[in-house]
């Protein structure tokens, strides 16, 4: 078999076999089939595309190119979720102790962030002393016990896909959809998910900048799910505005504890009900997406799910105690609001540029070598098809810097106050079905 | 300026500029682009094409990207001929001479052959003590002299192209269009070459397979030599059947000879009208195409194109003595007549695999090591459209070695004798305008 032939059989049309795929993947990621090769490749299914079976084809190959978590020794079917990434995303600090609640494992690895805001890492990192680092059999323990565990990312899983998406990102071949698909999924399946519910964000500050793309890509990983046996649900949700009211670590770890007392921002508490659900009947825990709903806001209802977030945080070895009193969570030097310039409503919120104005702040990395400070954000008042008055605070900036002056233009110009406006849907689509 | 934006840009259908392509050629040589980055683009240009202008960019990009051959010095408008390459193609032979006779300078670089069967260069090593390497100063005074020199490639010219074409052959990016009509238009521009006149062959022998490819291609390089202000004519002609009767370097040297005389093959002696009398009208010698083959016709009747081989010959050392008496060029020692095996018309020849053949012998190089053997190839004596009865000696194999029954074997089958047959025609079309 030589790359060159199989580069253009790609380019004519044709679907590669199972063979071939591995061919590919283990040449590339061994390093006899080199970079210049795979970019042309990649440049190939960028143009043709990949039928659904060589989609999980190639998730499978990447998915086995490296160490694969074994969670066999977990009770139950492990249900993982997966957001494409958005502004504000607070969902898994909610979801973790929630769905845990309702007595279905949740056995969740999640990696830093880079660019607008911290990824989940990051925000666990705002509790004092919350440990991510668990060993394996640390990590099975503790969710057989808890029946939640949360760590960061170790050993070498998928290096294919590591490789891989570092090529793509400087060669123009990132915006592929089956390439996407198969990152997300092989991900997912080497971390030992046995079904997987996805979150594909949509708008300014996602991914996918429209329903169609987020459509197209849902349906893609749902199809490879199928093809792959792992059974997976889809959620196709708004990022046309940050989600949730905070923007920055600890103002999220406090907004996952106002949503679990069930005193939430109406967005977030909503999603993780559609996200939740659909976990539950994932991991067959109830036949429905109502029965599911149902389930998760009795839990939340009865204290219960406030009750898992703090036996979690004390099992990874956290300060639970900010779950009582928020205020025990790092807090920033400077709160400075950030006044309406006119009356009327909010029709417009650009997330990637609020996300950007925490960022700067510090709530998230420019560069991988960033520090991050949990302390700083952002708190949104005013959301799109809200009404407000010139002078009211729209978003209260949390700073350890005095002049926010940047930060403040930056929001200012981030948002558009129009005479009407309605408030913009939260779910375009949900994809329950391959 | 980025190289991924480029890729992008490009890959979403945009032209580039013409700066910025200089910066993706400029990188390129020098090493700053990488090679995966270069592969993706050249995928992108594969689906994507470019335009005109930017082709034309891309030429003189790759022209200018090492040494340039600074023909200045000689007089008149100097015209070089490319052929895309075929079998038997002894046309470089015939007008090198041929052209010059008619007072035109003919100042021609030419490779050595890798294939089916030897280059221009190979072609001319046939003749005893013939010297292709001379130095720039010296090519230049001889065609100021004898008005023709033809001399192997020398110095660093276009490594831009070089590369790139290394590169395009492991990824499946060599089939296309404006990368196939940049590469050859760069190579001549950087040879010096005022105006261009291309023969685009097509059928299985040839590159293009069918005439509607062969079109585009030529097509794409007229308006590349308009944009880049070199006059640039094309003919589309016939390779489904060898050029010709003779393949093989001495062989062909032969059939230049009898060509010159007055004595040739049809077709050959067609091709060479066409493709010199193009040569004349770019070099302003003549108005039109007409007055061209009446010029070339008259220089061959009155046995002054013969003698301008002679004095070519000789001027660049070689003995020129086989003009007189051609059984003096290097003979085979074997001549064994391949019979035809039924009554009928040749209706096809299938060029590629008479080619192969000829290499068989020693002909042409399969590797590029391979020794060339000039006095082995083939004599066809029969063409498409012929008659032939059974026994019929079809081709003549000239061989150095006794037992030859693997080309006999790969001649009958590469010949296809019928009830009926037509002449296929040698010119399916011209362009002499943009």
């Amino acid at each position: 078999m030589r790359m060159v032939d199989l580069i253009t059989k790609k380019q004519a049309g044709n679907a590669l076999t199972e063979q071939e795929i591995y061919f590919i993947i283990n040449g590339f990621t061994d390093g006899s089939i080199p970079d210049y090769q795979m970019s042309a490749f990649a440049m190939a299914v960028y143009f043709v595309g990949m039928t659904e079976e060589e989609a999980g084809f190639l998730t499978m190959a990447m998915a086995e190119s490296g160490d694969q978590i074994d969670l066999s020794a977990i009770e139950g079917i492990k249900v993982d979720k997966h957001s494409t990434g958005g502004v504000g995303d607070t969902t898994t600090l909610v979801l973790a102790p929630l769905v845990a609640s309702c007595d279905v494992p949740v056995a969740k690895m999640s990696g830093r962030g880079l660019g607008h805001t911290g990824g989940t890492v990051d925000k666990f990192e705002a509790i004092k002393g919350f440990k991510y680092e668990l060993s394996t059999e640390d990590f099975i323990d503790t969710v057989n016990k808890h029946k939640v565990a949360v760590v960061g990312q170790s050993g070498n899983l998928t290096p294919a896909d590591k490789k891989l998406y570092a090529l793509r990102d400087v060669t123009g071949t990132v915006q592929s959809i089956p390439l996407i698909a198969s990152s997300i999924m092989s991900k997912k399946i080497a971390a030992g998910a046995d079904a997987i519910v996805l979150d594909v964000k949509v708008g300014d500050g996602a991914f996918m900048k429209t329903v169609e793309e987020a459509e197209e890509l849902a349906r893609t990983m749902v199809r490879i799910g199928n093809h792959v046996n792992r059974k997976t649900l889809a959620v196709i949700s708004n990022m046309n505005q940050p989600l949730g009211w905070a923007v920055g670590n600890a103002l999220e770890v406090q907004e996952a504890v106002e949503t679990l007392r069930g005193e939430g921002p109406e967005d977030l508490t909503q999603l993780c009900y559609e996200l939740g659900a659909r976990m539950l009947v994932a991991a067959e825990k109830v036949t429905s997406i109502e029965e599911g709903k149902e389930l998760l806001s009795a839990k939340i209802a009865s204290g219960e799910a406030l009750e898992k977030f703090r036996e979690f945080v004390v099992s990874q070895g956290g300060d639970a105690s900010f779950v009582d009193d928020t205020s025990l969570l790092p807090q920033a030097q400077y709160q400075i609001p950030v006044p309406a310039l006119t009356n009327g409503f909010i029709s417009d919120w650009v997330a990637n540029e609020v996300g950007e104005a925490a960022m700067w702040l510090g709530a998230g990395r420019a560069t991988k070598e960033d520090e991050i400070d949990p302390a700083v954000g952002l708190m949104i008042h005013a959301k799109v098809g809200d009404a407000v008055k010139q002078g009211d605070n729209i978003v209260t900036i949390y700073s350890n810097r005095e002049n926010v002056d940047d930060v403040i233009a930056k929001l200012q110009a981030a948002v558009t106050i129009s005479d009407s406006a309605e408030a913009a849907p939260l779910i375009y689509e949900t994809i329950d079905q391959a």
